[in-house]
Protein backbone atom coordinates (compact mmCIF):
# COMPACT_ATOMS: atom_id res chain seq x y z
CA UNK A 1 0.00 0.00 0.00
CA UNK A 2 1.30 3.23 -1.14
CA UNK A 3 0.82 6.31 0.80
CA UNK A 4 -1.91 7.49 -1.14
CA UNK A 5 -3.78 4.47 -0.65
CA UNK A 6 -3.65 5.28 2.98
CA UNK A 7 -7.50 5.41 3.89
CA UNK A 8 -6.21 8.26 6.88
CA UNK A 9 -3.47 10.26 5.11
CA UNK A 10 -3.82 13.64 4.11
CA UNK A 11 -5.44 12.51 0.38
CA UNK A 12 -8.02 11.25 1.73
CA UNK A 13 -10.09 15.13 1.86
CA UNK A 14 -12.65 15.49 -0.50
CA UNK A 15 -11.46 16.76 -4.19
CA UNK A 16 -14.25 19.73 -3.52
CA UNK A 17 -12.69 20.79 -0.25
CA UNK A 18 -8.98 20.49 -1.10
CA UNK A 19 -10.16 22.70 -4.74
CA UNK A 20 -12.14 25.23 -2.59
CA UNK A 21 -9.47 25.99 -0.11
CA UNK A 22 -6.40 25.97 -2.58
CA UNK A 23 -4.75 29.22 -2.28
CA UNK A 24 -1.44 30.78 -2.76
CA UNK A 25 0.53 30.60 0.13
CA UNK A 26 3.49 32.50 0.18
CA UNK A 27 4.65 33.10 3.70
CA UNK A 28 6.10 29.70 4.37
CA UNK A 29 8.33 28.91 7.84
CA UNK A 30 11.27 27.44 7.28
CA UNK A 31 10.58 24.26 9.06
CA UNK A 32 12.06 20.56 7.06
CA UNK A 33 9.40 19.15 4.29
CA UNK A 34 10.40 15.55 3.89
CA UNK A 35 12.01 13.87 1.00
CA UNK A 36 8.84 11.29 1.23
CA UNK A 37 6.33 13.60 1.51
CA UNK A 38 7.73 15.84 -1.79
CA UNK A 39 7.87 12.22 -3.24
CA UNK A 40 4.47 11.89 -2.86
CA UNK A 41 3.08 15.33 -3.92
CA UNK A 42 5.20 14.54 -7.30
CA UNK A 43 4.23 10.93 -7.67
CA UNK A 44 0.13 12.35 -7.79
CA UNK A 45 1.50 15.63 -9.92
CA UNK A 46 2.31 12.94 -12.60
CA UNK A 47 -0.73 11.04 -12.20
CA UNK A 48 -2.16 13.97 -14.43
CA UNK A 49 -2.92 13.59 -18.33
CA UNK A 50 -0.43 15.00 -21.26
CA UNK A 51 -0.50 15.33 -24.35
CA UNK A 52 -0.37 11.67 -26.03
CA UNK A 53 0.28 10.47 -22.62
CA UNK A 54 4.02 11.15 -23.05
CA UNK A 55 4.94 12.24 -19.33
CA UNK A 56 7.71 14.14 -21.01
CA UNK A 57 8.01 16.60 -17.85
CA UNK A 58 11.28 16.65 -15.45
CA UNK A 59 10.46 18.12 -11.88
CA UNK A 60 13.91 19.52 -10.12
CA UNK A 61 13.65 19.56 -6.56
CA UNK A 62 16.04 22.55 -5.17
CA UNK A 63 17.09 22.38 -1.83
CA UNK A 64 20.91 23.07 -2.63
CA UNK A 65 21.27 26.91 -0.90
CA UNK A 66 23.15 28.10 -3.69
CA UNK A 67 20.83 26.81 -6.40
CA UNK A 68 18.37 28.48 -4.43
CA UNK A 69 20.38 31.38 -4.12
CA UNK A 70 20.45 31.65 -7.71
CA UNK A 71 16.69 31.04 -7.85
CA UNK A 72 15.91 33.72 -5.56
CA UNK A 73 18.27 36.34 -7.46
CA UNK A 74 15.89 35.33 -10.56
CA UNK A 75 13.11 36.13 -8.75
CA UNK A 76 13.55 39.52 -7.20
CA UNK A 77 15.11 40.57 -10.48
CA UNK A 78 11.63 39.96 -12.26
CA UNK A 79 9.80 41.26 -9.15
CA UNK A 80 11.44 44.49 -8.99
CA UNK A 81 10.13 45.15 -12.50
CA UNK A 82 6.53 43.31 -11.64
CA UNK A 83 6.16 45.53 -8.60
CA UNK A 84 6.37 49.16 -10.31
CA UNK A 85 2.77 48.47 -11.92
CA UNK A 86 1.55 46.04 -9.12
CA UNK A 87 1.75 48.98 -7.16
CA UNK A 88 0.04 51.15 -9.60
CA UNK A 89 -2.60 48.90 -10.06
CA UNK A 90 -3.25 49.06 -6.08
CA UNK A 91 -4.56 52.45 -6.86
CA UNK A 92 -7.64 50.53 -8.65
CA UNK A 93 -7.96 47.14 -7.13
CA UNK A 94 -7.10 47.89 -3.39
CA UNK A 95 -6.98 43.72 -2.58
CA UNK A 96 -3.90 43.72 -4.79
CA UNK A 97 -1.83 45.35 -1.96
CA UNK A 98 -2.31 42.18 0.72
CA UNK A 99 -1.56 40.63 -2.58
CA UNK A 100 1.85 42.48 -3.49
CA UNK A 101 2.83 42.42 0.37
CA UNK A 102 2.89 38.20 -0.11
CA UNK A 103 4.97 38.59 -3.14
CA UNK A 104 7.91 41.24 -1.43
CA UNK A 105 7.92 38.88 1.42
CA UNK A 106 8.41 35.84 -0.71
CA UNK A 107 11.01 37.29 -2.41
CA UNK A 108 12.85 38.87 0.65
CA UNK A 109 13.01 34.99 2.10
CA UNK A 110 12.83 33.37 -0.84
CA UNK A 111 16.04 31.28 0.03
CA UNK A 112 14.70 29.80 3.54
CA UNK A 113 11.87 28.14 1.44
CA UNK A 114 12.43 24.57 2.32
CA UNK A 115 11.66 23.15 -1.14
CA UNK A 116 11.25 24.91 -4.59
CA UNK A 117 9.89 22.35 -6.89
CA UNK A 118 10.67 23.60 -10.91
CA UNK A 119 8.30 21.68 -13.49
CA UNK A 120 9.88 21.65 -16.66
CA UNK A 121 9.23 20.10 -20.19
CA UNK A 122 11.37 18.02 -21.88
CA UNK A 123 11.57 17.57 -26.07
CA UNK A 124 10.14 19.32 -28.72
CA UNK A 125 7.99 22.31 -28.49
CA UNK A 126 5.22 20.85 -30.84
CA UNK A 127 3.66 17.80 -30.42
CA UNK A 128 4.18 15.70 -33.35
CA UNK A 129 0.18 14.44 -33.09
CA UNK A 130 -1.31 17.73 -32.32
CA UNK A 131 -0.33 20.15 -34.03
CA UNK A 132 -1.64 22.94 -32.21
CA UNK A 133 1.65 24.33 -30.58
CA UNK A 134 1.77 26.28 -27.39
CA UNK A 135 -1.63 25.15 -26.08
CA UNK A 136 -0.91 21.48 -25.93
CA UNK A 137 2.72 21.97 -24.82
CA UNK A 138 2.18 24.02 -21.72
CA UNK A 139 -1.24 21.96 -21.24
CA UNK A 140 1.17 18.77 -20.67
CA UNK A 141 2.40 20.53 -17.35
CA UNK A 142 0.12 22.64 -15.66
CA UNK A 143 -2.36 19.72 -15.30
CA UNK A 144 0.50 18.09 -13.51
CA UNK A 145 1.15 21.45 -11.59
CA UNK A 146 -2.14 21.74 -10.60
CA UNK A 147 -2.13 18.25 -9.27
CA UNK A 148 1.22 19.32 -6.90
CA UNK A 149 -0.55 22.12 -5.73
CA UNK A 150 -4.11 20.48 -4.82
CA UNK A 151 -1.71 17.53 -3.23
CA UNK A 152 0.43 19.68 -1.08
CA UNK A 153 -2.94 21.94 -0.06
CA UNK A 154 -4.45 18.16 1.23
CA UNK A 155 -1.02 17.49 3.40
CA UNK A 156 -1.15 21.05 4.55
CA UNK A 157 1.57 22.25 2.88
CA UNK A 158 1.59 25.69 1.69
CA UNK A 159 2.33 26.54 -2.43
CA UNK A 160 2.17 29.03 -5.11
CA UNK A 161 2.52 29.08 -8.49
CA UNK A 162 4.71 31.64 -10.05
CA UNK A 163 7.31 31.84 -13.18
CA UNK A 164 9.19 34.98 -11.86
CA UNK A 165 12.44 33.35 -11.37
CA UNK A 166 12.08 32.20 -15.15
CA UNK A 167 12.05 35.40 -16.73
CA UNK A 168 15.54 34.28 -18.52
CA UNK A 169 14.74 30.70 -19.97
CA UNK A 170 18.50 31.05 -20.57
CA UNK A 171 19.76 32.14 -16.96
CA UNK A 172 17.23 29.22 -15.80
CA UNK A 173 18.61 26.72 -17.52
CA UNK A 174 22.24 27.41 -16.17
CA UNK A 175 20.88 27.65 -12.85
CA UNK A 176 19.49 24.04 -12.95
CA UNK A 177 21.90 22.84 -14.97
CA UNK A 178 18.50 21.90 -17.34
CA UNK A 179 19.85 20.66 -21.28
CA UNK A 180 18.90 22.82 -24.21
CA UNK A 181 15.91 20.23 -25.12
CA UNK A 182 14.38 20.96 -21.39
CA UNK A 183 12.27 24.21 -20.92
CA UNK A 184 11.43 25.30 -17.20
CA UNK A 185 7.82 25.72 -16.53
CA UNK A 186 6.55 26.72 -13.49
CA UNK A 187 8.20 27.13 -10.21
CA UNK A 188 6.02 26.03 -6.85
CA UNK A 189 8.53 27.08 -3.43
CA UNK A 190 6.70 24.71 -0.88
CA UNK A 191 6.87 24.85 3.09
CA UNK A 192 4.63 24.51 6.18
CA UNK A 193 2.44 27.43 6.05
CA UNK A 194 2.92 30.98 8.15
CA UNK A 195 -0.83 31.79 6.93
CA UNK A 196 -3.94 29.88 6.46
CA UNK A 197 -5.75 27.64 4.04
CA UNK A 198 -9.52 29.03 4.02
CA UNK A 199 -12.12 29.01 1.35
CA UNK A 200 -11.50 31.19 -1.57
CA UNK A 201 -13.36 33.75 -3.38
CA UNK A 202 -14.35 33.64 -7.15
CA UNK A 203 -16.51 35.47 -9.82
CA UNK A 204 -20.28 34.09 -9.87
CA UNK A 205 -19.34 30.71 -12.99
CA UNK A 206 -22.26 32.58 -14.29
CA UNK A 207 -20.23 35.43 -15.22
CA UNK A 208 -17.45 33.68 -17.29
CA UNK A 209 -19.82 30.66 -19.00
CA UNK A 210 -21.47 30.98 -22.37
CA UNK A 211 -23.76 28.96 -24.29
CA UNK A 212 -22.87 27.49 -27.42
CA UNK A 213 -21.49 31.05 -28.65
CA UNK A 214 -19.59 33.97 -26.91
CA UNK A 215 -21.70 36.10 -24.96
CA UNK A 216 -24.69 33.97 -25.15
CA UNK A 217 -25.56 34.29 -20.82
CA UNK A 218 -28.04 31.38 -21.03
CA UNK A 219 -26.81 30.35 -17.32
CA UNK A 220 -27.72 33.75 -15.62
CA UNK A 221 -31.52 34.21 -15.67
CA UNK A 222 -31.78 30.30 -14.27
CA UNK A 223 -29.94 31.79 -11.58
CA UNK A 224 -31.07 35.09 -10.70
CA UNK A 225 -35.22 33.92 -11.11
CA UNK B 1 -25.30 24.78 1.04
CA UNK B 2 -23.76 24.29 -2.32
CA UNK B 3 -23.60 21.00 -4.08
CA UNK B 4 -20.05 21.08 -3.87
CA UNK B 5 -20.46 21.09 0.12
CA UNK B 6 -22.83 18.09 0.26
CA UNK B 7 -21.15 15.55 2.19
CA UNK B 8 -22.56 12.83 0.12
CA UNK B 9 -22.21 14.25 -3.20
CA UNK B 10 -19.48 12.89 -5.77
CA UNK B 11 -17.48 15.27 -4.66
CA UNK B 12 -16.44 14.02 -1.58
CA UNK B 13 -13.94 11.00 -3.37
CA UNK B 14 -10.65 11.72 -1.89
CA UNK B 15 -8.23 13.39 -3.87
CA UNK B 16 -5.89 11.07 -4.16
CA UNK B 17 -8.65 8.73 -5.49
CA UNK B 18 -9.45 11.18 -8.34
CA UNK B 19 -6.46 11.55 -9.60
CA UNK B 20 -4.88 8.05 -9.77
CA UNK B 21 -8.06 7.29 -11.52
CA UNK B 22 -8.27 9.70 -13.98
CA UNK B 23 -7.86 8.69 -17.87
CA UNK B 24 -8.77 10.15 -20.71
CA UNK B 25 -12.51 8.71 -21.72
CA UNK B 26 -13.54 9.11 -25.11
CA UNK B 27 -16.06 6.96 -25.92
CA UNK B 28 -19.25 8.62 -24.60
CA UNK B 29 -23.18 7.61 -23.83
CA UNK B 30 -25.41 10.54 -26.25
CA UNK B 31 -27.15 10.43 -22.97
CA UNK B 32 -27.51 14.06 -21.71
CA UNK B 33 -25.72 15.55 -19.21
CA UNK B 34 -27.20 18.19 -16.70
CA UNK B 35 -26.80 21.81 -16.91
CA UNK B 36 -26.55 21.91 -13.23
CA UNK B 37 -23.69 19.23 -12.81
CA UNK B 38 -22.36 20.98 -16.02
CA UNK B 39 -22.45 24.68 -14.15
CA UNK B 40 -20.54 22.52 -10.63
CA UNK B 41 -17.42 21.32 -12.61
CA UNK B 42 -17.09 24.69 -14.04
CA UNK B 43 -17.70 26.28 -10.62
CA UNK B 44 -14.43 23.74 -9.04
CA UNK B 45 -12.74 24.30 -12.26
CA UNK B 46 -12.42 28.21 -11.61
CA UNK B 47 -11.26 27.24 -8.14
CA UNK B 48 -7.64 26.85 -9.80
CA UNK B 49 -5.50 29.73 -9.60
CA UNK B 50 -4.82 31.76 -12.35
CA UNK B 51 -1.92 34.52 -12.89
CA UNK B 52 -2.11 37.22 -10.67
CA UNK B 53 -6.21 35.92 -9.27
CA UNK B 54 -7.29 37.47 -12.45
CA UNK B 55 -9.18 34.76 -13.53
CA UNK B 56 -9.67 35.57 -17.02
CA UNK B 57 -10.96 32.65 -18.48
CA UNK B 58 -13.82 31.93 -20.64
CA UNK B 59 -15.79 28.34 -20.55
CA UNK B 60 -18.30 28.03 -23.98
CA UNK B 61 -20.64 25.19 -23.13
CA UNK B 62 -21.30 23.91 -26.32
CA UNK B 63 -25.12 21.96 -27.00
CA UNK B 64 -26.08 23.47 -30.39
CA UNK B 65 -25.58 20.77 -32.99
CA UNK B 66 -24.28 23.28 -35.38
CA UNK B 67 -21.36 24.52 -33.62
CA UNK B 68 -20.35 20.76 -32.40
CA UNK B 69 -20.47 19.94 -35.89
CA UNK B 70 -18.24 22.71 -36.98
CA UNK B 71 -15.74 21.46 -34.07
CA UNK B 72 -16.16 18.10 -35.31
CA UNK B 73 -14.72 19.04 -38.46
CA UNK B 74 -11.75 21.28 -37.31
CA UNK B 75 -11.07 17.80 -35.25
CA UNK B 76 -11.42 15.28 -37.83
CA UNK B 77 -9.09 18.27 -40.49
CA UNK B 78 -6.77 17.95 -37.57
CA UNK B 79 -7.04 13.70 -37.13
CA UNK B 80 -6.65 13.03 -40.57
CA UNK B 81 -3.23 14.74 -40.74
CA UNK B 82 -2.15 13.61 -37.15
CA UNK B 83 -3.20 10.01 -37.41
CA UNK B 84 -0.84 9.31 -40.38
CA UNK B 85 1.97 10.01 -37.89
CA UNK B 86 0.13 8.31 -34.97
CA UNK B 87 0.05 5.36 -37.00
CA UNK B 88 3.88 5.27 -37.56
CA UNK B 89 4.40 5.32 -33.95
CA UNK B 90 2.10 2.07 -33.12
CA UNK B 91 5.35 0.72 -35.05
CA UNK B 92 7.92 1.68 -32.01
CA UNK B 93 5.03 1.64 -29.13
CA UNK B 94 2.21 -0.82 -29.37
CA UNK B 95 0.03 0.89 -26.68
CA UNK B 96 -0.55 3.69 -28.85
CA UNK B 97 -2.63 1.32 -31.00
CA UNK B 98 -5.94 1.40 -28.52
CA UNK B 99 -5.61 5.24 -28.24
CA UNK B 100 -5.64 5.53 -31.94
CA UNK B 101 -8.99 3.31 -32.14
CA UNK B 102 -9.82 5.59 -29.26
CA UNK B 103 -9.27 8.89 -30.83
CA UNK B 104 -10.83 7.54 -34.24
CA UNK B 105 -14.19 6.87 -32.37
CA UNK B 106 -14.16 10.01 -30.75
CA UNK B 107 -13.67 11.97 -34.36
CA UNK B 108 -16.20 9.52 -35.90
CA UNK B 109 -19.14 10.14 -32.91
CA UNK B 110 -17.89 13.82 -32.01
CA UNK B 111 -21.44 15.28 -33.06
CA UNK B 112 -22.96 12.79 -30.55
CA UNK B 113 -21.48 14.42 -27.77
CA UNK B 114 -23.44 15.46 -25.00
CA UNK B 115 -21.59 18.68 -23.77
CA UNK B 116 -18.86 20.07 -25.19
CA UNK B 117 -16.89 22.40 -23.37
CA UNK B 118 -14.50 24.86 -24.67
CA UNK B 119 -11.69 26.27 -22.06
CA UNK B 120 -10.75 30.33 -22.79
CA UNK B 121 -8.22 32.77 -22.11
CA UNK B 122 -9.45 36.24 -22.46
CA UNK B 123 -7.26 39.58 -22.67
CA UNK B 124 -3.50 39.88 -23.28
CA UNK B 125 -1.45 37.56 -24.17
CA UNK B 126 1.68 38.65 -21.66
CA UNK B 127 0.39 39.15 -17.97
CA UNK B 128 1.58 42.49 -17.12
CA UNK B 129 2.21 41.48 -13.75
CA UNK B 130 4.85 38.65 -14.72
CA UNK B 131 6.40 38.82 -17.90
CA UNK B 132 7.36 35.68 -18.33
CA UNK B 133 4.72 35.23 -21.15
CA UNK B 134 3.56 32.07 -22.77
CA UNK B 135 4.27 29.83 -19.36
CA UNK B 136 2.50 32.33 -17.26
CA UNK B 137 -0.23 32.75 -19.75
CA UNK B 138 -1.17 28.99 -20.10
CA UNK B 139 -0.59 28.66 -16.96
CA UNK B 140 -3.61 30.68 -16.04
CA UNK B 141 -6.13 28.16 -17.87
CA UNK B 142 -4.44 24.19 -17.26
CA UNK B 143 -5.05 24.41 -13.73
CA UNK B 144 -8.86 25.23 -13.89
CA UNK B 145 -8.64 22.89 -16.94
CA UNK B 146 -7.38 19.89 -14.82
CA UNK B 147 -10.13 20.86 -12.16
CA UNK B 148 -12.39 20.35 -14.66
CA UNK B 149 -11.18 16.87 -15.41
CA UNK B 150 -10.95 15.84 -11.77
CA UNK B 151 -14.40 17.42 -10.98
CA UNK B 152 -16.05 15.42 -13.72
CA UNK B 153 -13.68 12.42 -12.63
CA UNK B 154 -15.49 12.25 -9.52
CA UNK B 155 -18.81 12.55 -11.06
CA UNK B 156 -18.29 9.53 -12.81
CA UNK B 157 -18.28 11.19 -16.18
CA UNK B 158 -16.20 10.87 -19.10
CA UNK B 159 -13.75 13.53 -20.32
CA UNK B 160 -10.40 14.11 -21.92
CA UNK B 161 -8.43 17.42 -22.76
CA UNK B 162 -7.89 17.90 -27.00
CA UNK B 163 -6.40 20.71 -28.49
CA UNK B 164 -7.35 19.09 -32.12
CA UNK B 165 -10.29 21.27 -32.77
CA UNK B 166 -8.09 24.42 -31.92
CA UNK B 167 -5.33 23.96 -34.92
CA UNK B 168 -7.00 27.14 -36.39
CA UNK B 169 -7.40 29.77 -33.61
CA UNK B 170 -9.17 31.65 -36.51
CA UNK B 171 -11.61 29.33 -37.42
CA UNK B 172 -12.25 28.24 -33.60
CA UNK B 173 -12.91 31.06 -32.50
CA UNK B 174 -15.06 32.00 -35.81
CA UNK B 175 -17.05 28.53 -34.81
CA UNK B 176 -17.67 29.91 -31.18
CA UNK B 177 -17.74 33.92 -31.82
CA UNK B 178 -15.13 34.68 -30.00
CA UNK B 179 -13.93 38.33 -29.90
CA UNK B 180 -9.96 38.69 -30.80
CA UNK B 181 -9.09 39.36 -27.68
CA UNK B 182 -10.64 35.82 -26.44
CA UNK B 183 -7.98 32.62 -27.28
CA UNK B 184 -9.43 28.93 -26.96
CA UNK B 185 -7.05 27.16 -25.23
CA UNK B 186 -8.06 23.57 -24.49
CA UNK B 187 -11.73 21.55 -25.84
CA UNK B 188 -13.13 19.10 -23.53
CA UNK B 189 -16.24 16.79 -24.69
CA UNK B 190 -17.68 15.65 -21.61
CA UNK B 191 -20.38 12.72 -21.34
CA UNK B 192 -21.19 9.43 -19.48
CA UNK B 193 -18.72 7.15 -20.23
CA UNK B 194 -19.14 3.90 -22.66
CA UNK B 195 -15.84 2.12 -20.18
CA UNK B 196 -14.42 2.57 -17.18
CA UNK B 197 -12.83 4.60 -15.27
CA UNK B 198 -9.74 2.60 -13.33
CA UNK B 199 -6.22 3.20 -12.29
CA UNK B 200 -3.79 4.46 -14.72
CA UNK B 201 -0.13 3.67 -14.63
CA UNK B 202 2.77 5.85 -14.57
CA UNK B 203 6.39 5.55 -15.03
CA UNK B 204 8.27 5.74 -11.65
CA UNK B 205 8.45 8.75 -10.67
CA UNK B 206 12.07 8.50 -9.60
CA UNK B 207 12.53 8.44 -13.43
CA UNK B 208 11.65 12.13 -13.64
CA UNK B 209 12.62 13.76 -10.19
CA UNK B 210 16.15 15.49 -10.10
CA UNK B 211 17.55 17.08 -6.86
CA UNK B 212 19.01 20.51 -7.18
CA UNK B 213 20.42 20.22 -10.83
CA UNK B 214 19.39 17.95 -13.75
CA UNK B 215 20.60 15.11 -14.06
CA UNK B 216 21.15 14.20 -10.04
CA UNK B 217 19.35 11.34 -9.28
CA UNK B 218 19.32 11.58 -5.75
CA UNK B 219 15.95 10.10 -5.18
CA UNK B 220 16.81 6.63 -6.78
CA UNK B 221 19.11 4.49 -4.87
CA UNK B 222 16.75 5.76 -1.36
CA UNK B 223 13.95 3.57 -2.58
CA UNK B 224 16.40 1.07 -4.71
CA UNK B 225 17.99 -0.06 -1.29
Amino acid sequence: MTPTEEPDGPWKMPLAEAMTTQRAIRRLLADPVDDDLVLELLRLATRAPSAENHQNWDFIVVRDPAVKHQLARLNRQAWSVAKRIARRKVRSDWRMEGVIDAIQWQADHFEETPVVIVACLRGMRLSRLVRVGAASYYGSIFPAVQNLLLAARAAGLGATLTTMPLWSTGLARRTLGLPADVTPCAVIPIGWPRGHHGPTTRRPVEEVVHLDRYGERAFLPRHHH
